[in-house]
């Protein structure tokens, strides 16, 4: 059950990778290092770990790098790996938004892969950009949208692709958190100033920090496009420059000859008793799911006109796609870290089976690129229909 | 701890009431019936129970009724009643909607108290002719939105009240149901049929039906009123003539000096796995809280930057508002019937007073004919949104 | 679905009864008069309700009892009611558990129904003695278990006796509470005062007030009889002379060719959180049940091997003997009261089925005076067993 | 908040450490890796993973091992790898229950540092050698009771120690599970075939699997020792050599002048609908905790008299032993592997205090070869209580 058996890692290499940004201070770089550590798959050899050179030296020591290998900038480490015959196979991104083009472009240009947080970008327009880029290096690119690599994420994906819902008609999604209830910025908190931020963050406040996630995953399990949306931003806290809750009606594609699927998405970072309230809820003809990000192994489900069921990671009822990205019993939680280390479980089959020239297992999922424009539409699309007083605004 | 003894309502004698609606077949009747018994202060002593004379006679019978004072119809009931020094003091109308208005005036002329289902009417003009009619009349009218008499929401509107959330921001509701998931009106569910046929119901099938309830619960514990809405209202079900389900964005009217709160609103009756899921969470600059029909015994309140509590109805922590509805001790669970009774408990303390020409306490609190007209207006404004494409739409 | 149809109680003449004890500053004997007026199947017209003079007539006058049908004992109200040709069918005993035996045997003696609290007396001798006199009357003997009547509770019975579960293995059931935690009684708390006086209260603490209700639950449910215990009780509290822990392992006799099932039995009134915490698990060879009486319209369900399922009174998966004591529909929840009316209406069937000499229909179940000399019998071997320093004690 | 900043594993050098056990289709060893990998802080370089020749090849290949530091045995590897400069500095005992003495003194008698997977060994009289050797020895000693390490657990410890509760009065502890509900060993259940079998895992089944963890994490909380104990053990499956079942009394000694506290302890393996339901709770005078292993980020505190609280990991009211401890924000959960990989994390911090003849920080617990004895010395008093019908015995 150990995937280090399942995958093999170390029998065939460990995958050699970078980070950018990530250093003293940061929280999500943390979390990736975690995650590609947790089955083996990868070893953290460079890092440009962040803009203030006395932190990015202090970092890199503190991680073990090589201190040749800590660079002053993406740009120098993008081109000095690429040189180097033990060069970095792939990088990892997590600086905040507006680098995130740029350092993912320095990178698919140097012929590496890359690992990148979300949202994609700061506009839609460089989005688009970076798709061509992507496209044209033929590299692989992975957008963290962590969410969609639970267990029993993947399993309500799976129960909705094989019609146990029947047709869809609602997805209600909701991201409900916090800890900006209050101007935390004005105290020093780096994580709020950054994202709070428009030159830092992009357009979207909620909408691009946690909306996305929440978008991301609605379309990931319910398989559905969205067509048009209806959006209400608000900034409560006095002073904020970016939204702080986002009240969204959906409206998705219609598919086959059911009607379009309806839908609202509700991310907030003013509502006092969410942590990271993460949930989705899914109502098809047949039946119903409901899944929470904090309590992630279990899903529920109801078949209509039958009892409620509460189906467990693990547990009896759990699907294949379910179980290949399980690591112990039912019973024993798994968590974020386990979440997020199966994207980058993902990531390491597909580099795998690009250094052989071949494309990964179609059971390998992860975000791509594609995810990442559909992203930035998103928020675009929320920004333009709020300042339209909450018109329908198509993607 | 007894209500009996609290209300006396044996020692200062019963209240006569009747009944229009509710006969054999019916479901809200039956509870009507339970809500007026249940503490001793009403006695049902005539009716006008089913438009079906044989239907109407049967029910009577088994009631007990006197076979004299079972009315062949409301008109005739009224008039009858009026005149008798025994007469009803009060009267229940638990009829179709469209039935509501005509006999409502029918009892208020004939100087009765009236106590009324929800919706109030068929339409918005309906319900502002009646409100005219219960001020010329001078007699109490009662509308049975009776998830505002749990003792867990009067904690809330207290809490609410007396600033425990600081400025409200976000006022979030929902009232999903399942049983209308397919088409049982097919099937002859008597239920189903008037709720989804817009002679008898009105306007709105889900709106008109629950969508009015969780508008109305919003109301009652956030203090706010409605500026305007955004409705995406659809009928999922092929043939269904009204809507089963309703996505709404809410904005409220300012209140003090903070910024406008916003909200959405979500009824459906196509959601597999909800029973009767209404859920109210509203959050403030300084808190939030959230109460759940199903479990109606408990309240979450979570001051904001402290630990989560689950406040219990007649627990640690229960305030004065929930602990003059409630009649046992914590952790033995009230329920439905126990609220809806509450607005009965309501009506009789105002019932009494109006006996002695008084008004009653003014902890005695109870839905009224504004409130009906409140719902009317939320019904067309949701309606005529939809209609417009989900257009921002002014209450 | 309301239950004034199907029992149609007044059509055939609501049962006239009585009541001992239950004046003002009791609790359980408001409890009583909600649930026998619940239906409509019963009409109080009779009491001794406190041995306190001034008492007994304030609260008769408040109740609205004739002051002539007033008494000033249970002695002398047995004998005068028994004499009236309009007199008590059946009385209510809701007084100090010393009092039980004596007046249960009043009115037996005097041709009446009778309806009694919980535990059924003071000694197992005593409860003995009850069932003699029982047999010899001729007369119903109701013991208000009324944990009995939740519709899931009765579910669960039905699935265990047809087999549901497979072979039982295993019953946990447990009892905390935490209103004992500091010395009340010091406090003057009446409740607290007598429960914890061996004079009024018999031999056990929480054993008896208590322990008795999971007993007879667990008894109830899995359909099993107790061999034997070992029991350790404790009065954490200072000064306390009655148990307020209670520490029970369990066996129960073996059922055709099975091996017995085990279980454990946990009353506390010491166990801070706890309001009302009675729990009732079982175990079999295919399956497992959880019931809770603070959320008692849920029912877990487990078949081994499958996922779990959560059953709803009403909802999807209820069975006839749920449905037959349920009120309103499901995800409208049902409560302590409408549990404990259930007593009151399969007694008031019972009562009907008397009238006309007949017995009540085999669906219709109550906890008798056999459960009550079980319960004594429970009591006696805790207390023996903890005695002999948690001995294996047969019952 | 990434681990690898705070503990620097890295820049100091990962700890070199081999493993005994864990071979293909193993579940622990798999777990145990998994929990070393997590915080970079230790490195993988030996291993005697199979007593099978052919399995510990391919299981070391698979693991990237140099197949030099493959070994056939953990006597050969202790030599060998104490010789060695590059040698391991820790070992990682990961077999079935007989294997843990003997590989455990091959280690410690080579100077090497030993994790070892609970119960301690198969018989008390062993488990005492073993701490005379690991006194000798001077190395460190650390049992994997991985539940004594998720940030919770340390919380609820500190809060009792530092008398959030009061008096401790109560400790109700439990492990339910399901697995082997049916006779599964039958179908060539690898873990179940040995957890039965008295010749590998000693003389307790489920006691020895999961009635020790339990038993440790009441320890480790509630700071109590046992004094003595009444077991009934069962093994329900037919043909089953070891227990399945336990139902147990405590009583813990006494502490200052409180009275001695009281507990009951239940461990299944037969309980369909309990994966793995391990579940604590405290009760003392001024208030009660609750925790479950499935959910294992929140912790119920209730301080007598105020309202219920829900603790959560990282949230407002986490305390610094349970932050230290933690990796994530409040709402993203962490789950088993973090637990076991903060086994990890301490034994980490506790050898590189011992490279430097240091002793680790006070903050550094960890459950030792003691608590392995505590543990041994309960299986041997439930056996031997049982035996004698359940007698009290002491520990």
């Amino acid at each position: 059950m150990a995937s280090d058996k399942v995958q093999g890692p170390i029998r065939y290499g460990p995958i050699r990778y970078g980070m950018v940004g990530g250093g003293q201070g940061a929280f999500i770089g943390g979390v990736h290092r975690i995650a590609a550590r947790m089955d083996g798959e990868f070893v953290l050899v460079a890092g440009a770990l962040s803009s203030n050179p006395e932190r990015a030296k202090a970092s890199a020591e503190e991680l073990g790098l090589d201190p040749e290998r800590s660079y002053a900038s993406y740009a120098e480490m993008a081109k000095a790996e690429a040189k180097r015959p033990d060069g970095i196979e792939a990088v990892s991104i997590v600086t905040p938004n507006n680098h995130h083009f740029p350092a993912a472009k320095a990178f698919l240009e140097a012929g590496i892969h890359v690992i990148c947080d979300k949202p994609l970008a700061t506009t839609l327009a460089e989005a688009k950009k970076l798709t061509a880029l992507v496209e044209k290096s033929g590299k692989l690119f992975v957008l963290t949208h962590n969410y969609t690599a639970y267990p029993m994420v993947r399993q309500a994906r799976e129960m909705v692709a094989t019609g146990a819902l029947g047709d869809i008609r609602l997805v209600q999604v909701e991201y409900p958190q916090d800890w900006l209830t209050e101007d935390v910025s004005a105290e020093g908190n780096k994580q709020a100033s950054w994202r709070s931020d428009p030159k830092q963050a992009g357009a979207g406040g909620a909408t691009g920090d946690i909306g996305t996630h929440a978008y991301n995953l609605a379309r990931f399990v319910s398989g559905l496009e969205l067509d048009s949306l209806a959006a209400d931003l608000d900034a409560f806290v006095p002073g904020r420059l970016l939204d702080d809750n986002l009240n969204v009606l959906l409206r998705f594609r219609a598919k086959g000859n059911a009607p379009p699927a309806k839908g609202m998405l509700w991310a907030s970072q003013v509502a006092p008793g969410h942590e990271n309230g993460l949930k989705l809820r899914i109502y098809g003809s047949k039946g119903g799911l409901e899944w929470v990000q904090a309590d992630p192994n279990y899903l529920w489900h109801t078949p209509f006109g039958e009892p409620k069921r509460l189906l467990t990671r693990g547990g009896a009822g759990a699907l294949a796609s379910a179980n290949r990205l399980t690591r112990i019993p039912a019973g024993h939680p798994e968590g974020y870290l386990e979440g997020f280390a199966n994207i980058y479980r993902e990531a390491a089959a597909a580099i795998r089976a690009a250094r052989n020239g071949r494309k990964p297992s179609k059971d390998v999922v992860f975000p791509t690129v594609h995810d990442g424009v559909e992203g930035m539409a998103f928020i675009e699309a929320c920004v333009k229909s709020s300042k339209k007083n909450g018109a329908w605004t198509k993607l």
